[in-house]
């Protein structure tokens, strides 16, 4: 494994709970590294996954083709993250959505049987899955809530906020379906927001325009 | 507290991990079990709440005002469940959604920093602790997917096989506002449906109609 990739996944792990040295050495030792293109698939909606995954590079999203064929983004993955755990995100072993790289990128894999019996012997690894379970049902619960509850515009402002620059790093077309909205509404709704912050900064008086 | 309650509540644990005698006596101990007729909240958003519950009787909702003034239910809760839990569902102690009962019920409820304590200190009230974590991070991932990916009709297919019989029990509007439609169009889809169940049970050569 590269070093630089190494010290990534350490990072990531520790992100969520201190680990001890052995723990990081143990959850290093199982764990496979490997690059993607974009577009690809690390995994695959109603196809068998046995894996969990932890994103070092790049950015993934879920999704789900819809019955008319298009590629729905449900969500959002960035570096340094664990993506949602697997007895969450299959059924039977299978996975309920794909999982796509949407740049290139770089993941860690481990298989999950090795994982859970990893969290059953060692107090801190145990500790860290609880971390990511909590994470990721906060997570959750709070953009179920976004999506049935905000306007557009205020779920662009949420988004923002969770995923800071990602306007800029994928293509529109899966941020446009994340919102729930189509590419011209999401077009529009940018302009109008970068209009409101123009008009807020030409009106504030603490930065008064250059004369 | 009245001993059919104290049965309910001692099943609703045991439902999500067998939980040893000692173990539930002292979560009962620390339980307080109230009554609250139709259009009760029990929690409210933006509203500081320090409580885990379980529900005993009757159906809760979670819900939300939109700006426009409008309860917009964002999920259903089953009598022998416990609500998701406190850390997902509050920010700064605030809770992000109302906690409303949409028919008369009963609910226990125990401070979270109690039950906290007891999930650190006894193990198998730590494993139920897990297990509540773990099938409310399914559900939210399975009902977001559905929220976003899947089309009207089959999100009541969904709703009808997670939640069986709601339709009979709680307001329509309810159940309209879950599904992200009208009214108006959650009466048509019903109709659909129903024709198209009539349309199969005819159509059933094994049930060939009577003569």
């Amino acid at each position: 494994m590269e070093n630089r990739y190494t010290d990534k996944l350490k990072e990531t792990l520790n992100s969520y709970h201190e680990l001890s040295d052995s723990s990081l050495e143990i959850l290093l030792q199982n764990c496979e590294i490997s690059s993607h293109t974009a577009e690809t698939y690390i995994s695959r909606e109603n196809k068998p996954d046995s894996s969990e995954y932890f994103l070092l590079e790049g950015i993934l999203h879920s999704c789900h083709y819809s019955e008319s064929g298009e590629n729905i983004t449900t969500g959002f993955y960035l570096p340094g993250t664990v993506i949602t755990p697997h007895f969450a995100r299959t059924i039977g072993g299978n996975s309920i959505y794909g999982l796509q790289f949407l740049t290139a990128g770089v993941a860690g894999s481990i298989p999950v049987t090795i994982l859970d019996e990893l969290r059953n012997r060692i107090e801190d690894i145990r500790i860290f899955g609880k971390k990511v379970v909590e994470e990721e049902l906060t997570r959750s619960v709070r953009q179920n809530l976004s999506f049935r509850a905000d306007s557009a515009k205020e779920r662009l402002i949420n988004l923002r906020s969770e995923y800071p620059n990602l306007e800029n790093m994928v293509p529109h077309t899966a941020i446009a379906s994340f919102l729930g909205i189509t590419p011209v509404s999401f077009s529009r709704l940018r302009n109008t927001l970068a209009k409101k912050q123009h008009n807020f900064l030409s009106n504030d008086k603490r930065n008064p325009p250059l004369k």
